[in-house]
């Protein structure tokens, strides 16, 4: 990688329409176009290039990237902090304890007291069906009122680091890498995936990535099947997108209750484990109702469920069913290893052993995804701006 | 607003005299003379215009800001974290567990172990009546020594967050938002402010603004009358400053009982609750015993002495006997709002709906307040640095 | 000190050879060889140097530098965001919870993820013998092999803020405090330091500070007096180093059961509290087990054994022992005084306070060495780099 690639690299980006980017969020890949799908992974591809040739991206002087976790994550908040820190932001955390979350007019309060100097608006919120992304919305449509007033001198993005519906910045991370490993997103059609359920003894996983990949990859004109098993089904309308998708890009959508049936010939794998869409549902009313008893019980229910389906790792053997023998193996981390992190769970130790590169690698995407987005929507011509920081070439490190 | 604009801003500020802000404290407004007062709100003004203008006014190319809360605060704390990002600074936090506090040596070493490379420290003390003035003045003490034994490259500016005395950053806040309001600080002469106690259905909420208020607004020539039940009084020493400052500055300060008094022909109402002086000094001993039951008690008592004056509230019939029924409506946020966030609270919804955008304009100043208390306190030649930025041009957005 | 000076040390610096520091870890002193160790105190004054005069030496225009606390610290924490900071690095706090915390896969998937933007690692651990250094080696090796296969862009470097081994920040500053004092590291040989026990009335302080100034003086032809009553014993591997060091340096290293013995005669007292060694390790399998009983049980009888050497105080009777009765008092901080911070410590209040100023100052240089292993661990041309970043000029305050 050279300078003449990366003003190649840029110049592929000029011929991307992701004006409608500009001063908006990304909280859902499906709310975006095509173009601007490939935008995000051609600017998430001209930053890290520009960072392995020593050359800093920052784009902000000084600003706050403010980041709002309601759901522990060291992983996202490094990708944040990390994704901020390359563009020159800095982040402040916003503790919002769970008791003090309220909606409505204290959302819009708060927001806007917030980001008096924030540029980006990074939340976490994936807890509860129905909440996380209305939560997020009702924060996107408190600053726009409040840039639009005048109060807020710049409108800070929002970047959805996921919700109960979507996962967009695992998925956008988890594209890139398909990308880089066949060698270009032309390179995707025709590829199978299997999304495939896997069985883990924990309980109340979200449904965020399954949601987030089929939504995602049936895009690229992929053939992509989701694999579960009776009872943990997901979201209907994501299965929707993910049927309209596969009809505009020529791709498939497919479902099956076999993990066998999914891994046969396929190209990629990705087995995971989720709560069943209908139970989510449930727990989200009864802690409406702060109903312990009840929580407790569907709890107790749904671990007994889950260990029905205790065949369902993704063994050797499973594996063999797969194109060649050697389908990739994906994973958003932190993966339920048999017989390292838990007595039996989604993987098999030697399937994940010797995919752990690649697997590291995967998630080595998310920063530059999340700059991606954040540049997309902070600048309205980034392909000015990303000539300007490539002919100013400042070091990162001296 | 353009650049000669900003340079008439740095001439204005040439002719106000600041120097002994230089390396000194912002701890109470009344410490500070006129002119300082001005300085500061004329720098955060050209703060304010450069980065309207996108300039960048970074002052520093590393520093810690440390930020001391013994009380928690989002949007104090998000206040100060953008005015030290404004200027180059970051924030470390300085978490002091209650039970680690201590005083004279303790804090001596404490001060001098976190300052080694520290410009600024925000502290926000405001629990206890006579503790957190006090304090602040403890670790001012404690930098001055060890900048003048030559420890501590750099003498770390304090800047008072909100202590049991006074709430500077609030009400320079609220000041330049009554100057922009009313279009220049000249324009504030004449004009006729009640802060007024009112209803709230919580207890024991500081004195700092109300004190704040009525220390800071008497000096800029308005009538300024303090509202508030029997029994409700602020510090005696804050009345006797706000007395003499009304008398140097041309203006009044005047005492009621009577809300609907205050409000008579006023042009700006600051209806908030607090708690009573004497009730907050009993606190404070009781604290320092450890009595847990007379706390409750004195809580309790508190709590139905309150209800008593349930009447305070900024009603729309209130505002109708300001002049021309349309004074300014301000409030340092949050507010208890009747029937949004309690049944009833300090100010009818329709009357804070009306003046949601004001509010929030009026806090947006606070950032730019304390950025300026920092910048007049770390540099000798404010104006000559302000010239050299603004020449300099920097971005602060690419 | 001027821009003159500032080259001269440069240039001394560039007759050290710490070639082997690129790329490494900062985790024991002994791992390091003496111009190496010369060369971190090189560095340290440069860059001190460099600072008082204003001169910036930012050297990363982004990059994150990640803490890990395992254990509580004010002072560690702030050294170690003063040090970053300083070079242009964003702290990023990796709270990792106790019961999260785990070995083998789990490090190395955590060290990789969280690394991916990395330039820095500082860790403390010094809270059971056995796991504090051993986990550091770990994550060592974990973005090793993650660098080597193109996972991180960089690989992190880390710095050991106090294991369960050594404290090298601590001893390093505590050398520059020595340096600094005595008027140069060619001005130690022959000096006397007593690193001697102290009483303290609380439990279980680690051994690092006294391991780390015994394993880290005897190189600069000092004689070091290790002194504790019976039973209070070091690492014997530690003692082993001492020696050798001791024998290659000219110096010696002795041991005695009397602090007075210790302390006559000597230059340089450090005098400190400390448990055990067999305890803490005794600890460490009861912790392991989850004993809590035994760990009680323990804990009562170190207190008890403490309490029959009360007479191991720092007094001015013991002071006058020393060299011309005026050897310079040392401390890592914070320590237990006599009648201040508990009935009876470590040392007597009068002989603290007549060296409070030293003991900030011998603090105040941990930042420089922090930040001196940092550019040595990530430039293989540093020499190189400080001219340029000298000649460069760039103001740290505007």
């Amino acid at each position: 990688m050279n300078s003449v690639q990366i003003e190649d690299q840029i110049r592929q980006l000029a011929l991307l329409n992701a004006d409608a980017m500009y001063q908006d969020d990304f909280l859902l890949t499906w709310d975006r176009s095509d173009e601007e799908i490939a935008a995000v992974f051609k600017t998430a591809e001209i930053l890290w290039s520009m960072r392995r040739k020593n050359i800093s991206p920052r784009a902000f002087d000084s600003g706050l990237a403010i980041s709002l976790f309601r759901d522990n994550s060291t992983r996202t908040r490094f990708s944040f902090s990390s994704a901020s820190n390359l563009l020159g932001l800095t982040v402040q955390d916003l503790d919002e304890e769970k008791s003090q979350i309220a909606h409505g007019e204290t959302v819009r309060e708060t927001a806007n007291m917030v980001s008096f100097m924030a540029d980006v608006i990074g939340i976490r919120d994936d807890m509860y069906i129905g909440k996380g992304n209305a939560y997020m919305r009702e924060v996107s449509k408190a600053v726009s009122q409040g840039y639009v007033a005048g109060i807020l001198e710049q409108r800070p993005t929002l970047v959805n680091l996921q919700c109960d519906i979507d996962h967009p910045t695992q998925s956008m991370a988890d594209a890139l890498h398909l990308i880089q490993h066949f060698g270009g997103i032309e390179k995707l059609r025709g590829k199978k995936i299997a999304m495939s359920w896997a069985y883990s003894p924990s309980y109340g996983k979200p449904l965020s990535v399954p949601q987030g990949i089929v939504g995602l990859m049936t895009r690229f004109g992929m053939d992509v099947t989701l694999a579960h098993p009776e009872g943990y089904g997901i979201m209907p309308e994501v299965e929707t997108i993910a049927k309209r998708n596969a009809e505009t890009s020529g791709g498939s959508f497919t479902k099956t209750d076999s993990m066998a049936e999914a891994f046969e010939d396929t190209d990629i794998v990705y087995p995971k484990s989720w709560a069943p869409f209908n139970a989510m549902e449930k727990r989200t009313e009864l802690y409406g109702n702060n109903d312990m008893d009840d929580i407790k019980a569907l709890e107790k229910e749904l671990l007994a469920q889950n260990a029905k389906f205790k065949e369902w790792e993704c063994t050797e053997t499973l594996m063999d069913l797969t194109k060649n023998k050697r389908a990739l193996y994906m994973h958003c981390l932190p993966a339920d290893i048999t017989g390292v992190s838990c007595t039996q769970g989604e993987v098999a130790a030697s399937v994940f052993d010797r995919f752990r590169d690649p697997l590291y690698m995967e998630a080595s995407f998310k920063p530059y995804a999340i700059a991606a987005m954040i540049f997309l929507a902070k600048f309205s011509n980034p392909v000015e701006k990303l000539l300007q920081i490539h002919q100013r070439g400042q070091n990162r490190v001296l």
